[in-house]
């Protein structure tokens, strides 16, 4: 028996999408089937939209119910141990920040792989990859992680871009994978951890 | 001619969600359009979800107009008849629950009559029963029903297991889907009459 | 070579809904990233809902960059040149007058090109204009526009018909789009100008 390691990645990723929706439950106080809705909201939406655009379907959880059981395991995981008010949020937007980077590439490839060009390829890596995470904080009327201020689609867009770069420059797809992830996980990181801005044009006197 | 009990329970559940969509375009206080925008989302919006990702096209409202008929009347009806504040609320509830279960079982027949695993089923039946509702509230700018801390999302999971559970005896199909109707529609009203809640993780402290 | 006028005002619609994204998330102090991902929501938004309801796969801006190319170049116009606080508030307004115009036209010919019911191309226009902008306020936790109070979703509306009772009296299809833009603008203005309200009900009370 094989392992596909790009069906690792997806494990991963809805995993750690999962766990941030869930804890973004744990935060609004919700039950146990709260916090599976809410885990599936960033650990498939994302995907699911990226296969709708491109007319695939069913959408790939609908055949294989690894997807929706890794997201409900991760859910009930959070609800019975992940109750530690200060920790929380942390986790969260580290989490949120694996997934980004890991869903950035992914969707990327997915597109490539449907004949997309390289430009709609990444406009849709980078879309599908901020959509779950959207929807998770405007469920939870908290204000999206995306307009933190904090360097967020950027991440992403950097992500998608290093993948396709390491392809053409010849690299394995396994290995390109590899190196979009870490380098748009780095991006968001140096992000969260030094408050890094991009020039952002806007004041205070919102009109 | 006959008529089909299941085209009579999608109508019912349709106009109660409508109701559910016009009653908050009253709270927000919009015109006779945007009624019927507010009563077409939930009213239709878990069933379009239901058939996208299952690649059913065009969605089911498309070639029948009975479904956003009855949405557009009930919007009209709640227009001119329906505003009396301080009931707006409770019956907006109500229309909800009744919406919830019966979404929640139709969906969850839907997706059985189109091959998808048992597990997947279920898991349909209760996301598109919530989502059209949680949309509705999104757009109100209010705190979506399936977070009030009430049995919400459980309610649609018992609909959908009681409907599942009377097949599984040798039920027939129509009076399966009034035993999951009946214990949905039960569950949700308990939550709403004694506030119950299950036990739920997270504290007074969020972060 | 020939200009296809249908071609034109899809542009149009797509650049000035582009405008209104990208003034919205200079309000909401992003960065080019943010700017390009909030420009595309109302952009393609609706185009994409109506695309998939209808089952016309992939998606428009799968096969040809062009929309998604005008709206990211909107964004970065705009992050550049339009940081003019108290100007973006008005401008977004009308950019997002005109571009539910024109949506609303578009939307409505694609739709009974696709062989669908009056009915149904009627509401499937108004429904998409008023999406791709909703989205983008619902991201930006402002107020939707839709909510205004202001003659908004009847703006669509009156387009819709106009354009529909234009090709009925056998205007060319080309001449009735025209008409169907300026009726809409035309409704939308005068709401926008003069504040005019619909009948509506409710009462301060919220309950």
């Amino acid at each position: 028996m094989t392992i596909d390691p790009l069906f690792v990645l997806e494990m991963i990723g809805t995993a750690v999408f999962a766990i941030s929706g869930a804890l973004a439950a744990s935060r609004a106080k919700m039950d146990i089937f709260g916090f599976s809705v809410l885990a599936l909201m960033p650990a498939v939406g994302g995907g699911t939209m990226r296969d709708i655009v491109l007319g695939r379907f069913p959408v790939f959880w609908i055949e294989n119910n690894s997807y929706v059981a890794v997201a409900v395991l991760a859910a009930v995981g959070v609800y019975f141990f992940a109750d530690r008010p200060g920790f929380r949020l942390t986790l969260l937007t580290w989490m949120d920040a694996a997934g980004l980077a890991l869903f950035a590439v992914l969707g990327t490839e997915i597109a490539l792989n449907a004949g997309v060009t390289v430009f709609i390829a990444i406009m849709m890596g980078v879309t599908t990859a901020v959509i779950g995470g959207m929807i998770r904080d405007i469920i939870c009327n908290e204000i999206p992680l995306v307009l933190s201020g904090e360097v967020y689609a950027t991440a992403a867009f950097v992500a998608s871009i290093a993948y396709i770069l390491a392809l053409r420059a010849g690299t394995p797809d396994t290995v390109s994978l590899g190196i979009g992830v870490i380098a748009g996980f780095a991006v968001r990181a140096v992000g969260i951890i030094f408050h890094l801005k991009f020039p952002r044009v806007g004041h205070d006197n919102q009109a």
